[in-house]
């Protein structure tokens, strides 16, 4: 890997940093073996369980890293924040936690369940716009109304702290348990868990590969990436919902742009088998984007023969309807 | 409840012993809470998360509890036990980390996931027997013939003791979070999770009600504990697989006479609707046997409005095709 940029919003203390921040209200996840999964894949593969997190995913780091980052005076007027889904109830979750009003910004038809939990933990839920992009106008307008503060779901030095110690737990749990990790496979939405991976593994294990995975139908960040120029795309409708981004994000792309390996793309049928094969070899539920790591490295398999490779299991909120199209597609 | 009888083999002690033993090796699950649940059944309702264990189930404590209670010789020669699924499984992983070999005996035609899990974790893997009587008769023979010790799936003081672990749990953890709990639900197959948690809860939390049960198709236990006589049944058809057994065990029967508040049943469509109430609001992959604590407490909720209710996620190891069929019965 390049050395980072200088502008680099996000470095290893950082991340050390909010380490010590979510310590009181967040367990390490477990990072697993199945033998089953090595079996199929003919390498060693190790499944880090952000799905054992409270609210079900990654994205509660995030929230807690950020939310834990604020002046008093913050904390006291509350955040706002646009989400579909996952970063909204982490914010909810961690505004419980820590007495903090929060609101969150959807889209109006969004899913109903993600909308009841995010309400349920005490959030106020605001339904406007009739895509994410006009809820984050909706929003903007609200926070200068209300004086609240806005937090960004990827490009905030902090919620990228906050992904990064998932890797910090990685590399410490790897170690200690005497494994050699030659790869670890992200799923790239707004592109956090990646940049802070990236300013974990450029400090502290540099030989360690970083890399990407989108989905075809959602590749903004992938074409940037490749191209090296910054490609935005009209829509994002991938099955894997909690990486529909249609732009990079300034952070998170530089720091991918230094520190990426490589970056894989999956059609909607990978992510499905990958979807499948999770479920069925660690009786884990996954939600669409928490198995497009694992349908990245499925596609890198046979490069990989021998060697030992990590996948984040980000997140397991999938609805029933979703889950049910997926088991019969298989 | 009742005190228990003087002849118990569990005590708070023995469970206390076994936590001790069993912290190297596992960590404690999450007690958690999510409001949908409580939304949907109108009261306050706690999950522990049995399903975060390696091996996906609670078995794996009463696996460890046993493996760690032998002598050098025993643990030298090795261990056998006769199982369908997770205490096979548990016996595999313990056996894998204590360095013990393991046999385990599954009559013919077992879930070929299950056979290759327990195969994948070394263990030695022998099918035998039309059914799970027949399979047990054969490892009674290759027990002698090879000088194992036999391990029984509920019918062991350290087996009891090892599940009495989880309960040990639930009360720490609700205590610390400043919970008052009602009543724990514990599904029934051998018995050894509701004898364990008498133990428990006898000592420690008298005015914790532990409530049992069973599956309709499997009812022989809840039968000879209402009637007061033993009663076996010919057959134990139902899809909570985990929890199908034939008749009572002496040691989890007699804690339970002693201790159950009361003992529910509950029908197939009730296990499956239960089933996938925790995985839309929990979304926590869960088996049959997993859901049956949670198919209780439905049951019961009425006569538990506003009060604060456990139940157990024992399991999560389903296979994709009852999960398919459990989803689309809803």
């Amino acid at each position: 890997m390049t050395p980072l940029p200088a502008a680099h919003a996000v470095d290893y203390a950082a991340v050390e940093n909010a380490c010590e921040r979510i310590a009181a209200f967040l367990q390490p996840t477990p990072l697993r073996n199945y033998e089953t999964l090595d079996h199929v894949l003919g390498l060693r593969v190790l499944v880090k369980h952000e799905n054992h997190l409270p609210t079900n995913s990654f994205k509660v780091r995030n929230a807690v890293a950020v939310l834990t980052s604020l002046s008093p005076e913050e904390r006291a007027c509350g955040i706002i924040a646009a989400s579909r889904g996952n970063f909204g109830l982490g914010l909810a979750w961690a505004g419980k936690h820590l007495k903090i009003p929060v609101t969150i910004c959807v889209p109006l038809g969004n899913n109903p369940e993600k909308n009841e939990a995010i309400k349920l933990y005490g959030a106020e839920l605001i339904e406007a716009g009739t895509n994410f992009d006009a809820a984050g106008e909706a929003m903007q307008r609200i926070a200068a109304q209300r004086g609240l503060r806005v937090i960004a779901s990827a490009n905030d030095a902090q919620v990228i702290a906050g992904a990064g110690t998932l890797t910090h737990e990685i590399l410490q749990q790897s170690r200690a348990a005497g494994e050699t990790v030659d790869a670890v496979f992200y799923a790239v939405g707004g592109g956090s868990t990646a940049a802070g991976a990236i300013a974990v593994l450029l400090k502290a294990a540099p030989q360690v590969k970083a890399i990407g995975v989108q989905a075809e139908l959602a590749s903004a960040i992938h074409d940037s990436w490749r191209s090296g120029t910054i490609i935005s795309t009209l829509c994002a409708d991938t099955l894997a919902d909690g990486i529909a981004t249609r732009m990079p994000y300034k952070m998170t792309f530089d720091a991918m742009k230094a520190g990426l390996a490589d970056f894989v793309l999956v059609s909607e049928s990978e992510i499905m088998a990958a979807m499948r094969l999770m479920i069925r070899s660690t009786h884990n539920l996954v939600e669409g984007a928490g198995a497009t790591g694992l349908a990245g490295l499925m596609k890198s398999a046979g490069s990989l023969c021998g060697k030992t490779a990590v996948v984040v299991l980000s997140g397991s909120n999938i609805d029933q309807a979703t889950l049910k199209r997926v088991m019969d597609a298989g």
